[in-house]
């Protein structure tokens, strides 16, 4: 069982400066250049300057439509003395864009030119010198320049350009990009995977990172854990690209495949960053050309990508100064909770970030190496610094945004309990609206409510049985906002949403015949984590039924959402869970009712009116969410969208 | 001499709405969609909501690389109680990303595993339920949502549909948008045009416009103005693409041929807006598509795309509200010198944007419509409204941004006399900073130091010869600064900056035999304008020779640049200019010096220290420039760089 252990493990910022300063000094990164078509080239980055090769316009020429004259022969025209001019010897008919030429070197406009006859006119004004006369070069004269070099060409530059007899281009070449996936587990892309399969999505990610950057990323096909294997697709992809990424399996055991290959074929100079995710990457040189490991998970993959390889195609596709790495765009928030990072890595947390009040929120999301979904719905990245063992809540942190700035303040932030209508409600927003789009983080009904309180979310999804008196949500609410008071107000409001049926989710035919709670005892069961309503709902029926929570297999396996749990039945990670019918309908499972509860939403009273909000009632309340749920079925919606002031 | 007259012209505001009222009442913007692979679908939009199609993971799997173990049986181990696993029986080998299933429910790291022997390994601490495991569905569990309706896909989307089985995904369709050139006067782009040739350089700007905005241009053959022809160009563009441009000739006669095809062929509703340039604009219907005609002259097509082609691409391509068009970056500067604009139109003014001190000021350039390389050199346009006459020197206006905000801060004005050093030091500094671009302005000595004086450039490029004492800018500096001196303080600071010969240009083998100033009167001259240095040392020696304006032919055609004159002599428009002996060179010409003069550099002494300025002198006094200039001859650079204060 012996593994690789890294041996020197940097910080980002000393590993980026150590390779980058090889790369530098060997020379190795040559910005390649291209002759292209100059009607292909919006976008595209000259590299040297470009000069017209000839003038524009071509030639002298009428800028009017009309008769063009020598101005000579006017010069004593007025009402009282009008000139006659006779065709084909004083003047000469001329659309915009003739040529004039010797001895007429004026045009006088077709409205001030009175006709006689068919060759003969009359003029009542003098024409001056050039008068309605483009001289030629004009607008552009030959060899002036047109674009500079190291100009990003714009549809106005190919216009003077092609103009200018400039039909085709030298530009900056675009970086190849050759990309390996490697590993014994992964597959390619698959509609319909199966057990043991690990879809290869991280090099289509890549490809399109590198794309992104405006290079040109080939993914290859997947190369197996085998040295020889990995050396020959090294080998080729070198010889064809200038730059070559090789993506370890996400265990640590495939990574020294690529260490050993990359290491017989050439050099490494860095295994093993301190950034958490990302740690694994290598960054090595082969035949002069960079070659990058990058490390298998997901996130691991985007973070090291984003820390080693885009500043590099940056840096090949416009000239910056290599180190001095482009500022993201960054924006300040307040941390909905406390984060604690080790002081062993730099690492980066993907947050949510929303405006609630007149401040803008950070929510986490999940910190996991594997997590894509959590990168999916980021709004942004919190930098963790190396030597910091990390933030308390309500702290005020730099976030490094991966969404536009509107885009953020845009967004209402809604973090509680989870429903599946809540993904429609996004969805909804996004159709509709352009000024909101939605974004929920389900932590569960009773954790949201905290961060309502905390000023950390401006809407609370909650289903909150209080077992006294059997009604949903205002009991919690009170007893949660009582030390906030004033007078006999709470100053809290609950929207009301939907009513949903709760049940225990069997598999298809019930095969273990499960008809009540008791029944539980008798099986693998998977449980929603603490807080949630769900699970404050089946911790109150097992007190009810007088059932002790370690009766029940599986009771600690804690999961975040309805169609996580649901999941489980489904792929027999467990024989039930207690969910509600939709989503048990979504994946075809049996379901046994044990109850109807109350989905409302949480505000401040203060937000009520905020526009978003006024968005998010207008949805909740509308025919087109409600025709989906009944598509989902176990929804009620008789009393949605009333406001009751707490 | 029957023309074609606009007969209800329409401010572009009203014409815009008439139009998008007709195209939605009748339906006819439809957003088409298509399935693409989901490897290609960067940066495209999803015209649905995407959810998974599989669990991701696939199945529970160790999320390290260890041993996976049933945890009930690890429950008591401990230092003292080590648990003895074995292989096959109590546990499995496994890799980061392998398959755990009943009875394993966790992981335990390689790290904390003691190897007794092949078959044996023994643990000193529990491991909890789930320990190191990803359960299935941990990142993402099927249907749920991956990326909602009108969302657009970046990598990390990418990624995560590939991971959940979406291998294809519905997009919005690019809307193809056929442009058809027409007009007898223009030919496809050549290296080598000649005499009465017009290159079609605008359908490709149009073509560049349209992808652009995200859509899909089609570019067909010219179409000679024959209405047949037209009508069957329009037809064929019509079945095969959404939308149709069809881009007239510049001249109002051939637009009749557009304007007739349209109506026979369907239905027009605006002919000729109130904007200038742009004004002969077409908008019209046929087969339920959208026919719009751009005007002829490049920034006429320009505008005219830009106020009526632009929203409703951009409404196809993201689902904005057709009429709240999207609002382009605007910025407050000072208007450099006054602006008289018709009440009869909207005028769209191309201006140069820069900061001069803490002031932004922005500088018109030429207002033709013809005028191409305006648009290539305009930061921004100013749009003065139909019901205003213009603007005053040092008016505040709001300017439509062409380039980014960060890019017209870093911009060094420079206006005044012309030199083709200029452009050579423009490549320059675009190839060597970042924080700098450089931007001239031809307007001649005079007008330069004006400008100056009124604070509305940075420095000001000056041959002014004193006439009295025989030198140099600085007399000339004094006289123009005299009201604003303090004590004996001008506060005006010289950067010394190329001598360089002044001559008579003309035609290779020198036909007429000039020789001197006198020999002037024998041929056709052209003449720079008033205000040009070269221009003060022509009446200067005119003066000195005797020799009345009148005597010379030509003394009233004016150019503004030493490569117009230049050119004009080239191609015969004129037999002799007054020029500098570099561009002379450049176009192959003989050139009969005249004298030598002092090209120098004003500025206010209090901006010496601008970084921007000391750019700008550690080019001019570059090897990089001064090489460039000895391959065109004619400069002298001993003292370039020095710094007299006045």
């Amino acid at each position: 069982m012996k593994r690789n252990l890294y041996l020197k493990t940097m910080t980002a910022d000393a590993a980026y400066k150590l390779y980058v300063d090889v790369l530098l000094e060997r020379n190795i990164l040559k910005r390649k250049t291209e002759i292209i078509k100059t009607e292909d080239s919006l976008g595209r980055r000259t590299n040297v300057a470009h000069f017209a090769k000839c003038n524009s316009p071509l030639f002298t020429a009428s800028a009017m439509d009309g008769i063009c004259v020598d101005s000579k022969i006017t010069k004593n025209a007025s009402e009282e003395n009008p000139v006659i001019l006779k065709l084909g010897v004083d003047y000469k008919i001329v659309d915009t864009g003739d040529v004039i030429k010797s001895p007429y070197d004026a045009v006088i406009m077709a409205e001030d030119v009175i006709e006689i006859d068919e060759q003969t006119v009359k003029i009542i004004e003098p024409a001056v010198t050039w008068q309605n006369v483009r001289p030629i070069g004009e607008d552009i004269v030959e060899k002036e320049m047109i674009i500079p070099s190291n100009h990003k060409i714009t549809a106005i530059d190919i216009g003077a350009l092609m103009a200018s007899g400039n039909l085709e281009l030298s530009v900056y070449k675009k970086t190849s990009v050759g990309i390996i996936p490697t590993g014994d587990e992964i597959i390619n892309p698959v509609d319909k995977p199966k057990e043991g399969d690990i879809i290869d999505s991280n090099s289509y990610m890549i490809k399109a990172l590198v794309n992104s950057c405006g290079a040109y990323g080939k993914r290859y096909e997947i190369v197996k854990d085998d040295l020889n294997l990995i050396k020959e697709a090294i080998k080729r992809a070198v010889s064809e690209n200038d730059i070559v990424i090789i993506n370890a399996g996400s265990s640590a055991g495939t990574e020294d495949f690529s260490k050993t290959a990359i290491k017989e074929l050439g050099e490494i100079f860095v295994h093993g960053v301190s950034i958490k995710p990302g740690k694994p990457v290598m960054l090595g040189i082969i035949d002069n050309k960079p070659i990058i490991g990058l490390p298998g998970y997901p996130l691991s993959t985007y973070l090291a990508f984003d820390i080693f390889v885009k500043p590099i195609l940056d840096y090949l596709n416009n000239s910056k100064n290599i180190l001095e790495i482009e500022k993201d765009e960054t924006i300040q928030a307040k941390i909905s909770k406390r984060i604690v990072s080790s002081l062993k890595y730099q690492e980066f947390v993907r947050v949510k970030v929303g405006s609630v009040g007149n401040e803008l929120i950070a929510a986490p999301l999940n910190r996991g190496a594997a997590s894509q979904m959590s990168m999916v719905r980021a709004d942004g990245l919190l930098v963790i610094p190396q030597n910091s063992e990390g933030y308390e809540a309500s702290d005020v942190v730099n976030i490094k945004l991966l969404k536009k700035k509107e885009d953020i303040y845009k967004t209402l932030l809604c973090v509680g309990s989870h429903d599946v209508l809540l993904d429609i409600v996004t969805d909804i927003m996004e159709k509709k609206y352009e000024d909101v789009s939605f974004s929920s983080t389900h932590v569960g009904s009773t954790a949201g409510l905290m961060a309502l309180k905390r000023n950390e979310t401006m809407i609370v999804p909650t289903h909150l049985l209080d077992e006294e008196t059997g009604v949903y949500n205002i009991p919690i609410l009170k007893t949660i906002f009582e030390d906030v008071k004033k007078g006999d107000k709470y100053n809290i409001t609950l929207i009301k949403g939907f009513k949903r049926t709760q049940g225990i989710v069997v598999k298809k035919g019930n095969p273990l015949n499960i008809k009540t709670i008791n029944d539980l005892k008798n099986g693998r069961f998977v449980n929603r984590q603490r807080g949630s309503g769900t699970r404050v709902l089946f911790d109150y029926l097992l007190k009810k039924n007088g059932i002790e929570s370690n009766e029940i297999d599986g009771y600690d396996k804690e999961m975040a959402t309805h169609m996580a749990v649901c999941s489980a039945v489904y792929n027999d990670e467990a024989d039930f869970c207690i969910a509600i019918k939709p989503t048990a309908n979504t994946l075809n499972l049996d379901f046994i009712e044990i109850g109807e509860e109350e989905y409302d939403f949480a505000l401040w009273t203060k937000d009520i009116n905020d526009y978003k909000v006024s968005r998010f009632i207008d949805v909740i309340k509308s025919k087109e969410l409600h025709m989906e749920l009944d598509k989902l079925t176990g929804y009620k919606y008789d009393n949605v969208g009333e406001i009751i002031n707490i």
